[in-house]
């Protein structure tokens, strides 16, 4: 834990921000939160800032992208001036209508208000002004929403959270009508309809307020940037610290604990998205406000490093699906929309525009215009560096983390990370890997259709638990057809995996972790090793897991990819006439058992098409191991799952047990010119073996060519040989990679 | 059948070729087919003529897709003149080395000689020539391919087709090479080469060159088009009138009768494709030699229609997968853009350069030029107007048809056509539904992996027949579980469906078939309706099955969907932890039965999600019918299956049955921006009932109204009237749609 220097930097944040909010009450009218005409010339100063507003009028049809955005915002704003306003009182749940009306509007008065202020056609702002009278003037007999359920109630929706996230828009929009907005209008609306707000909101709302957790944040936010546009400074202060004011909670405290130092948010990347927009929000805020308070440098530039980290935590502008998560949320997402115009807006670095160009999209304020521009002009196509890159967890970092292994087109995902609260998988030392864009070896992500109201209404589905949470659901490690943890989110979150190594060498790039406490008893630790250098078309990944358990077990690994299975070796004897699920529970009930694969040899392959191009698993296969063949689908009532085909390596009860693969990418298929390239893979073989603790994977290609990976496992930084049947093996470091057969390659 | 009129136009055409041959005879020097000084001004004159070449290299690189082409062939054909050249005596089977090499040969050598020709640099045209006279050295000791097995060996390829093919290629090659040949040059590879190349595939392999089938077509290309560039005229003879000079097969039979008056290919439209290109290379080959043969214009312009015909027999730029179909063949296939460049030449359809601009590719040639130079100057985006269109089957128009029905994003394919030969599936009155390009309602094509080795070498797959062809695996009716004509493609060659109406009229479009021998003892006939105006948000299909049979017996209609289920009505039971198949042959053996949908109410619902759109199927539901759940890939021991879900109506022993449903494409999911509209259709019930020979069909939506789409099987043409419930109807022609409850639409 960082939580000395965090401390200190909040201590310096929070004497600033009194200051500060001592001097500015000089300024405040007597009349509350009304802004004299001296202070006007100020504002809008949240995101769109008033100092932008001439070039944003002079240059808003001159780059396509920003000229796209303001045509998009007109012709939803004209279309909904034309229609009478709808001001409801709330009555209905998410997805009912009042609940959607007030989402809608919240979104309209800010479109609005940045139109006229952008536009200078002040109609805009004038029916939003008229807007917001309806709901300073209905707000004051709201009670609490007679919806609400499990979460903390809201007033003009059933969750809190929806009313934080509606703040922060329409304070945006009251901040940009300012200039246009009488001393009456301004007493109306910051009185009844914004402070309340934020009083509710924090006040009102002490536990969410409090909590260090997104839904904290968006309060923060609102109630933040809130103060900062009505000089609230007291506002502002619980903002950054909490309802105490002591920094136990409060945006400073989210960014203390919610990200680990490498910007990793530990419920992983989908969850990190929606976190994402209030931080960088109100930090933005914050910046033009606060300036002294260097917010973007808070925690060693945290709130970036989080922009970044979710970039990186994506193939093909896909978040990995780690977690909760609903597989078809990307780069393009409004949140890292605007994540990718501040953070370009604060250092003008260009690999940004290549996420902006694939997003299509920017903010109408001055960040976005300056991405629309540097877009427009640049020579040349913009290119974001994906790289290797691992991601701790925790807020000190010492939890665990994301390990991202690249090289070329390959994309090893490994999750070493801690639980990620409610939301985690039990999937520890699980892992992903892509081709290009393309998920090879795949995740499920959530059980759950979003928004779509005939799924239950569109809530995580009971298959979410049974399915997607469990063990078996992942490429990982299954003790005895039980879900490590024994599936309870409280005992999984004592403790966390530790990354080993992160490291690299001459054509190999490696990630080890160790997992002692998913299965009492039981100890694992698994190593990716990706290889550039060994005769195959592509990066080659080495998959290695070792168990040694005080009792012996069962032991499965899954290994679940997508696309059509193309051949196997092996002996199969399969269920071709009558499928029982796999198991009773734990997620086993839900996978059908299509049969098993066995061999006397040392290695099977599994070869499958996906899009246009093959894969190929080598598997080593130890006696009495076998592969079982799986489809998802079974017990499955309301067809919630979807169809998607897995492996099942099984070993029978055993205190010990290794499992070793190889994963090619290999060749093309192509039906509109009718070729096909190289359809099986190079490798003919892998074989395992332990020599104390040392591990060499023997890869043999049916050119001859075999090569040696030798892996230290511990005192990794000295001098180390193995004796094999080729011969002696030395090398320092990590890693050794030796061909020990057949010619070699150029 | 219109025989008479092809008889006369034949016999016209032959006279001239014979004329013509005579005159050029004249010509001919004694070494054969050596071609003087004269006359080499003339060449190249098939695709590629010498009268472009000025313009082709004045303007080669003035416009992008042009540009393109001619670069990539440059790319190619260095890559390829930079290795030693590679003439291998043939040995290998499809797939193999030798296989592939002598088809990249022949492309190499096309590619080549373009290049010489177009750009000048006569470097090409020497490597090409020297890649020929490698081809002109080896091929008199080359024997029949010792891999040939069913079909009609070749030399330089296991098959015959392959070898037509090649001639295809090279032939064009040679003419393009003869400017820069010497005369030993043009004698030994006239002599050596071309020529016996020639008679082999004619004289040599007359079965096949007397074939009117595409298989004869390639070879009548490739014989035609060596005697047209060697000013052999009894080679372009026997190419356009068969081997007998009789006409009962070659080019002009094959034109008269493997294509419909409407240019429908009776093998459907991916072998439509693979057929289209010997004929679209010949046709303009001898445009170019014989104007006077009028070719384009024979049979009314056939050869264009056949192009037209595939461009409208597909969506989103995929072609109907009809019959064996590798469904990932559409508009951007080599044949395609061959004959989208011809006709591009020929007619300068604007149209036509949408289709250009999906492909992305020209032809290097002057038609290629043209369509280059007009799709770059072209204001605006150019599109092509696929519409509803009735393509008639069969050489007279009379062996029933596919017709297609157009309304906004919808498309429904109805299969009423003849058995389309060996590679023909039993799917009489079977149908496909797209919404916009999305293929909804779907067809599985052809079991077969193309060009994989893996999959038993790319060759059609045991569950080609054993599913893919079955009437089982279509959207087809199934009497006793047994396919059409028992699956004898001989019983099905005899007779085919009538197409008894297809009309349309205001917010309607109806097609109708008639199958009366599919099922001894038993005829049914389908009826589609489009409906425009009921209150869907999109055009409404209705689809009305009708079967009377002399003895009673159990009708199956099965529903082949893709994607998600989200909902359905009616009580399921459902096979949760056991899945068995659903029958034991006939293809029933592949489908896993997942359970049945019952109810006591009028109809079922059955609702799903397929990418960002919801499509729900309203099925009528009479007494004693029920719906099974299915899933394919039961019996599938080499994984050759595709994993996709289905629906089978099934009604109990009766001698009538009459199914009825509607489809509705609704709403939209969208992850990436959080919303989803309309996940449930608007339908609420369907009803049926029959009136004498009237057909009515009751549609009730969720605001309550409700309307009656009334259906004349008979007598369309008069006034009909039936009295229902909700009153009379009266009307004249096909159908009538009457609003009967709830508010008027607007």
């Amino acid at each position: 834990m960082n939580k000395i220097v965090s401390s200190a930097l909040l201590s310096m944040a929070l004497s600033f921000v009194v200051a500060c909010g001592q001097d500015a009450k000089t300024a405040v009218p007597s009349n509350g939160s009304v802004v004299d005409a001296a202070n006007l010339a100020a504002h809008p100063n949240l995101l769109l800032a008033a100092k932008d507003l001439p070039t944003l009028q002079a240059e808003s049809s001159r780059y396509p992208l920003f000229d796209r955005a303001l045509t998009a915002a007109k012709n939803t704003v004209d279309e909904a001036m034309a229609a009478p306003v709808d001001v409801p009182f709330p009555k209905d749940p998410g997805g009912g209508y009042t609940h959607e009306q007030h989402k809608k509007n919240a979104l309209l008065m800010y479109q609005a208000a940045t139109l006229s202020a952008i536009t200078g056609d002040k109609a805009y702002g004038d029916w939003a002004i008229t807007l917001l009278k309806k709901y300073a003037e209905l707000y004051p007999s709201v009670p609490l929403h007679p919806e609400h359920k499990h979460q903390a109630p809201g007033k003009l929706f059933w969750q809190v959270l929806n009313d934080a996230w509606w703040l922060v828009y329409v304070i945006q929009a009251y901040d940009a009508l300012l200039p246009q907005m009488s001393q009456a209008d301004q007493t109306l609306i910051s009185q009844q309809l914004l402070l309340p707000h934020a009083r509710f909101l924090s006040e009102g709302s002490a536990e969410t307020f409090n909590k260090v957790h997104n839904h904290g944040t968006w309060a923060a936010a609102a109630v933040g940037m809130t103060g900062l546009v009505l000089n609230e400074d007291h506002l502002v202060n619980i903002a950054l610290r909490g309802l105490d004011g002591s920094g136990a909670s409060g945006f400073l405290a989210q960014l203390d604990q919610l990200f680990s130092p490498d910007g990793y948010y530990t419920e992983g990347p989908y969850y990190q998205r929606y976190a994402l927009l209030p931080f960088v929000v109100f930090a933005r805020a914050l910046e033009r406000n606060k300036p002294e308070l260097g917010i973007f440098d808070y925690r060693d530039g945290i709130v970036l490093k989080a922009i970044y980290a979710a970039i990186q935590l994506s193939n093909g502008g896909l978040f990995f699906p780690l977690n909760d998560a609903i597989k078809d949320k990307g780069l393009d997402t409004v949140e890292m929309v605007f994540g990718v115009d501040v953070a370009y807006g604060l250092t003008g670095d260009k690999d940004l525009l290549a996420i902006a160009e694939y997003q299509q999209q920017v903010t109408l304020n001055g960040d976005g215009l300056a991405v629309a521009r540097d877009l427009h002009q640049l020579q040349g196509a913009p290119s974001f560096s994906f790289g290797s890159k691992l991601f701790r967890d925790g807020p000190a970092g010492d939890q665990g983390g994301v390990a991202i292994l690249r090289s070329g087109a390959a994309t090893v995902v490994f999750k070493a990370a801690s639980q990620g609260m409610g939301h985690g998988h039990f999937d520890r030392l699980g892992w992903i890997y892509y081709d290009g864009a393309n998920e090879i070896v795949s995740d499920y992500g959530a059980s759950r259709y979003l928004n779509v109201e005939p799924k239950r209404g569109g809530i995580y589905l009971p298959e979410n638990d049974t399915w997607a949470k469990q063990t078996v659901a992942h490429n990982a490690l299954v003790r005895n057809e039980e879900s490590q943890f024994a599936g309870d989110v409280k005992a999984a979150s004592k403790n966390n995996p530790q990354v080993t190594r992160f490291t690299q060498g001459d054509g190999w790039q490696l990630v080890s972790a160790l997992e002692p406490n998913a299965y009492p008893g039981t100890e694992f630790d698994r190593t990716f090793v990706l290889l550039d250098k060994v005769g195959t078309e592509a990066p080659l990944v080495i998959d290695l897991l070792r168990v040694r358990a005080d009792e012996a077990a069962n032991f499965d690994l899954p290994f679940y990819y997508q696309g059509q299975l193309m051949f196997h070796t092996g002996k199969a004897r399969l269920a071709l006439e009558n499928l029982k699920p796999l198991g009773k529970s734990n997620g086993y009930q839900h996978l059908w058992n299509k049969g098993e694969l066995v061999t006397e040899k040392n290695s099977v392959q599994v070869s499958w098409l996906q899009r246009n191009r093959f894969y190929t698993l080598t598997q080593w296969m130890p006696e009495k191991s076998r592969i079982a063949l799986t489809e998802l689908g079974a017990n499955d009532p309301e067809f919630n799952l979807r169809r998607e085909a897995g492996l099942v390596v099984r070993y029978g009860k055993t205190k010990q047990a290794t499992f070793v693969s190889a994963l090619e990418s290999h060749g093309e298929y192509n039906g509109v010119r009718e070729y096909t390239l190289a359809p099986r893979g190079v490798i003919s073989d892998i074989r395992y073996t332990a020599v104390g603790d040392y591990s060499l994977v023997n890869i043999t290609l049916k050119s001859g060519q075999a090569y040696s990976v030798a892996i230290a496992h511990t005192a990794q930084n000295g001098e180390h040989r193995v004796d094999t049947a080729d011969g002696a093996i030395t090398w320092t470091g990590d890693v050794a990679v030796v061909q020990v057969a057949g010619n070699k390659n150029p």
